[in-house]
């Protein structure tokens, strides 16, 4: 497995490996990997040649208030992992070479980005889609895997890949939980027992709606003051948003008929939680 | 020459292309070639084994009183032209395959747009930026050509790539005159016979303003008024602006003691005409 700490190493590889008729798939991180981020690498290692992973916190998608400075790490730990999974390739930036002086392009998206998270941190689908064309355009993949626990991110990325015309497939990783239902998460490191214990107020919400619905529940309203009333009866919890919308233009809707998705972001105690299903209520 | 009329086609001819290890050089325009466009092309010709032309009025580039409805086009000259400049594929995309239902990427410089022609055209740049970024991932050249006339643009496509990453060189080709001086243009075709000979301001602008400085003066101040008055005393001119700035910023020089780009800005009737020069006035 190798290191490549400058952004012009790590071009010099993809490309020498693309003079080698070489596939190369992507896992971009923030690091401090969990079993979500393995899930993502193991996706990715049967379908290419190689499986590149980077670990770079971006600064330019956290907001002021945000934990950019408290954001976990460690990197030891991280590179055990990569290497067990298969991947050939760690790209670990630094944040000057990533932004260097008078750097000043900015990739903005206009509708997908003023729903859900979106409307709570107003600058972070900017800096995703900045950070994630210069990685694809560092990295050079044929493919790049995503992970759906952040559904709203991985909307936006395939519409970025299709807007700028960049010929990278985009994968989704289904979301990976703790054994009783807690998707997993670099945050879920902020949380106290009894925060951890009222973490859990996200999936039993996303399993108290699928449960609605099957039975027949069409109102978003009525479920999302179910889900309100449910999260709430955990301590130290507070609703930032409940949304089912459309999964692909993540527009509200207000009568279930078709595949929707619920989306969830809870903070408890400090941290911010995000949380998702898809629902057919078809089925 | 190939000539290919969607996204797809143009890619797939770039990707094998790449296959067979052929570099690429590109040279994106907006048709109704004239002799600036050709010296681009036969600047392009020798340093690469496929030159790829573009031929896409982008309507995103255009404000809302700006000629897109009106602006020249003969593709048949163009694709005359071409050939005989070595081309050997020509992008012909049309508007609904660059910019499909849901397109809502922008891609957005901080600072250099805020100069110049980006005080008088803020939508210009971004519809710049993002439309060359979808054209390089389409075409997927190793250097591409931009003249020097579109001084701003240029600039602003050299902290486009450094920015994003772009592994693309750009090279800049020099501005082509007509025998009077005049910066050759397509929308000199919009010039009536009195107004061809106001055109002639601009050109003698930089004659006037090279010659002050080689003679020492340093005020921008007072060679804005002398250019200004040169300018108006030409029949149905107006100028946008005259500009003496930093070559790499774009910030304006009250004082000229280093390398130091004039650019100006003029209205002659209702066409609006651009020219530029560096002057260097240690020489």
């Amino acid at each position: 497995m190798e290191i490549l700490k400058t952004k012009a190493d790590m071009q010099a590889w993809s490309k020498n490996k693309k003079k080698q008729s070489r596939t190369l798939c992507f896992v971009p991180t923030m690091g401090y990997l969990h079993q979500g981020h393995v899930s993502l690498m193991e996706k990715g290692r049967p379908l290419c040649d190689e499986l590149v992973l980077s670990i770079f916190v971006n600064p330019t998608q956290f907001g002021p208030n945000e934990d950019l400075s408290s954001y976990p790490s460690n990197i030891e730990n991280d590179l055990l992992l990569a290497e067990k999974a298969g991947v050939t390739a760690v790209f670990l930036p630094h944040k000057k070479d990533m932004y260097p002086e008078h750097f000043q392009t900015e990739i903005k998206l206009q509708s997908l980005p003023r729903h859900l998270c979106g409307k709570f941190r107003p600058v972070h689908f900017a800096g995703v889609a900045t950070v994630v064309t210069k990685l694809f355009n560092i990295v050079m993949p044929d493919m790049a895997v995503f992970g759906m626990k952040d559904y709203q991110q991985l909307q936006i990325i395939r519409q970025l890949v299709l807007d700028l015309d960049l010929d990278i497939r985009i994968l989704a990783g289904e979301i990976i939980r703790e054994k009783d239902g807690l998707a997993m998460s670099s945050r879920n490191a902020y949380l106290s027992e009894a925060q951890r214990a009222s973490a859990l107020s996200l999936s039993r919400s996303l399993d108290l709606a699928r449960e609605l619905v099957a039975k027949g529940e069409k109102s978003s309203a009525l479920l999302r003051s179910k889900i309100e009333a449910l999260i709430h009866s955990f301590p130290e919890t507070e609703v930032e948003y409940i949304s089912f919308c459309r999964p692909e233009t993540l527009e509200e809707i207000e009568v279930i008929e078709t595949k929707v998705l619920l989306a969830l972001a809870v903070k408890v105690g400090k941290t911010r939680l995000i949380d998702n299903v898809l629902i057919n209520p078809g089925r």
